[in-house]
């Protein structure tokens, strides 16, 4: 199978791409992660989200502690190549490591960062 | 007025911070861009987005040739600091310079990426 079609991607200088989650059904923006070569033909292979972890420096199969797996409907790339946006089923209704629905839960009002979407489970039982 | 609110940001080694333009109403990720300080400040103030533009070096008011205004309904931060979600208003229903609503236009079908949104508007006629 030709690899044209990572090829089509800019890659930054650390061959990464941003990859927006979007969630089917709700239509909330979840996270935005980073994806590498690698970890983008594992997502297209495995029909669910596989980023690659900055911070922890490997492939990270989203949920794969968690349980918290995306399920990847769809895949879009934008006009420059640098961004992907994908359609997930969320399992578990939890994206974020803190344990709320979604990474985006701080909203700007009159200058603050506000914490306006609830912690449906305590990280501490998610990740052990 | 006290600057914490963007002293809580995780600003890149770039001084820029991704952001991701959702249309309010049909909830469609429009675009991905990138801020600076500068630029985020002035988007709160004229509560239109303001990214920076990285391939011209410089503040890029959206639609200042094109007129295609995103007005920001709202602003979000990510658990991490390094990623926001702006809620916009697109005038002229028209995100991407390439004459589409939205630049995530290409949808991977059997790896390949298939333009799947037509062109609105040609770009000629948008920016002479």
């Amino acid at each position: 199978m030709s690899d044209d079609w990572l090829d089509s991607i800019k890659w930054n200088a650390d061959g990464l791409v941003a990859a927006i989650a979007q969630e089917a059904g709700s239509g909330q923006v979840l996270m935005l992660a980073w994806m590498n070569r690698e970890s983008l033909a594992r997502t297209v292979e495995l029909g669910e989200a596989v980023y690659w972890s900055r911070s922890r420096g490997r492939l990270w199969h989203k949920g794969e502690t968690s349980g918290h797996v995306q399920k990847v409907l769809d895949l879009r790339l934008d006009c420059d190549g640098d961004a992907l946006l994908l359609t997930v089923e969320q399992q578990g209704g939890i994206a974020c490591h803190t344990g709320r629905h979604r990474c985006f839960y701080r909203q700007l009002k009159d200058r603050r960062w506000e914490a306006v979407e609830p912690v449906l489970r305590d990280p501490e039982s998610i990740y052990g």
